[in-house]
């Protein structure tokens, strides 16, 4: 079966967007509850998430695992699956890996722009790569499923990441340095990397990540789209900031 | 089928006491996790509980719901249900009730001794009874499932919580004061109006509960429990702080 995935998405949510999604037939999306917030901010994010599920029973539900997506789909709502720009909820202490997790958070980046205690951002000048604790947190993300996404953070750093993690990672929301060069973009290395792996890149809507910026030409973009299909393969790619279509296994649902 | 259950157990928990529990063919046990710990200080003491889980995958399993239970007995483990016996864990978030029952907390006492934010505690002078937060965080335990435990509260606040209460509630561990005169133990009144509406009270086996403190004869608590069998019916009563046999109906199961 086929379900519609928005990658990566933040905004003001209100019933008006959920209206929105309902309209595009959008099965999950997964939002972005944190950029810097450390752990009981992050807690005070998903209880403001508490209250829409409770407010809007009919357009949204909490999404945990892959059956979420379907019985949205079947329901005609969207699964929201919660996920973290940077590793600050978890503050220095991996015991909260498992209680984010228990939170239904699916989706950690290791790093936003800067260094953080796990890894480097795509902005430092120096990237040191995979931290010691970097180390140990992947371990325990794949140990209770939490996906590595490394859209913000540095070539080593994710190279790193791809080899130190035995469960696939993801770069939910770049697009390729090839075709636009901006720091947030990634490298062919790393995109060929990411597939090897088993890993997905989305695609970025986001002006600062396409050629051309808000004038970036739908044929340009879907050029880009194609050209990284031909690169790594279809499985390997999503849209992040926008809606994209995606086959589920029925294994997986 | 039958299961036997530790309504409520504190101790330095290890592998030698996961080992005695074993031997006494405990299927679930009720473990106190807080006593005035906050938010962040209660998800630490969980953690503690997820290496636990981690180190003697054997011996317990983290307790949700009634089929844990059985699903305990029949893998000859434990399944171990949170619990606070105070409401600081909330601290003044009303959001943070869903926030705890997801991360497995299914019962927490509205007051320990003093007074709380929710109740008054055995030990005021003055019991002015559910306070307005307290009437609020009341509805929103039940509708998320999580157990009002009024074992350390006052008369008035114990009533009122009952009466409040939309589902029944539990005083996990206290005796009879018509046995033993004692702030903590409660009126026939309020162990009366407790079964009439449905729910359960735990007898404690702490010395200063007991009639004759440690010098309490088994006799005499046999009695004490035969009594109240007598006064509130066996549906009501359980064992705090020790083993209780209890039937559990095949539709919770």
């Amino acid at each position: 079966m086929n379900v519609t995935i928005d990658c990566l998405q933040y905004c003001n949510w209100s019933g008006r967007i959920f209206d929105q999604m309902a309209k595009g037939a959008l099965d999950a999306v997964h939002v972005t509850i944190c950029y810097h917030e450390d752990f009981r901010e992050t807690v005070s994010n998903m209880s403001q998430w508490h209250r829409l599920f409770e407010a809007y029973p009919e357009r949204i539900v909490h999404g945990r695992t892959a059956a979420d997506v379907i019985l949205a789909q079947q329901s005609q709502r969207t699964a929201v699956f919660f996920g973290f720009q940077n590793c600050s909820p978890i503050e220095s202490d991996i015991g909260l890996v498992e209680v984010c997790h228990q939170l239904g958070a699916r989706f950690m980046q290791l790093s936003y722009n800067n260094q953080s205690l796990l890894a480097s951002g795509c902005y430092e000048e120096v990237d040191s790569g995979i931290t010691r604790m970097g180390r140990q947190v992947i371990a325990e993300m794949n140990r209770v499923g939490l996906v590595v996404d490394m859209s913000h953070s540095g070539e080593r750093s994710t190279l790193e990441a791809i080899e130190a993690s035995a469960r696939p990672i993801a770069i939910t929301h770049a697009n390729p340095a090839s075709w636009h060069d901006a720091l947030r973009n990634k490298s062919d290395t790393v995109i060929k990397a990411l597939a090897e792996s088993g890993g997905m890149i989305g695609f970025s809507l986001y002006p600062h990540h396409l050629r051309d910026g808000s004038e970036c030409s739908l044929q340009s973009f879907c050029r880009m789209v194609a050209d990284a299909a031909d690169l790594i393969g279809i499985d390997h790619i999503g849209i992040g900031s926008d809606l994209c279509q995606v086959p589920i296994p029925a294994s997986s649902a």
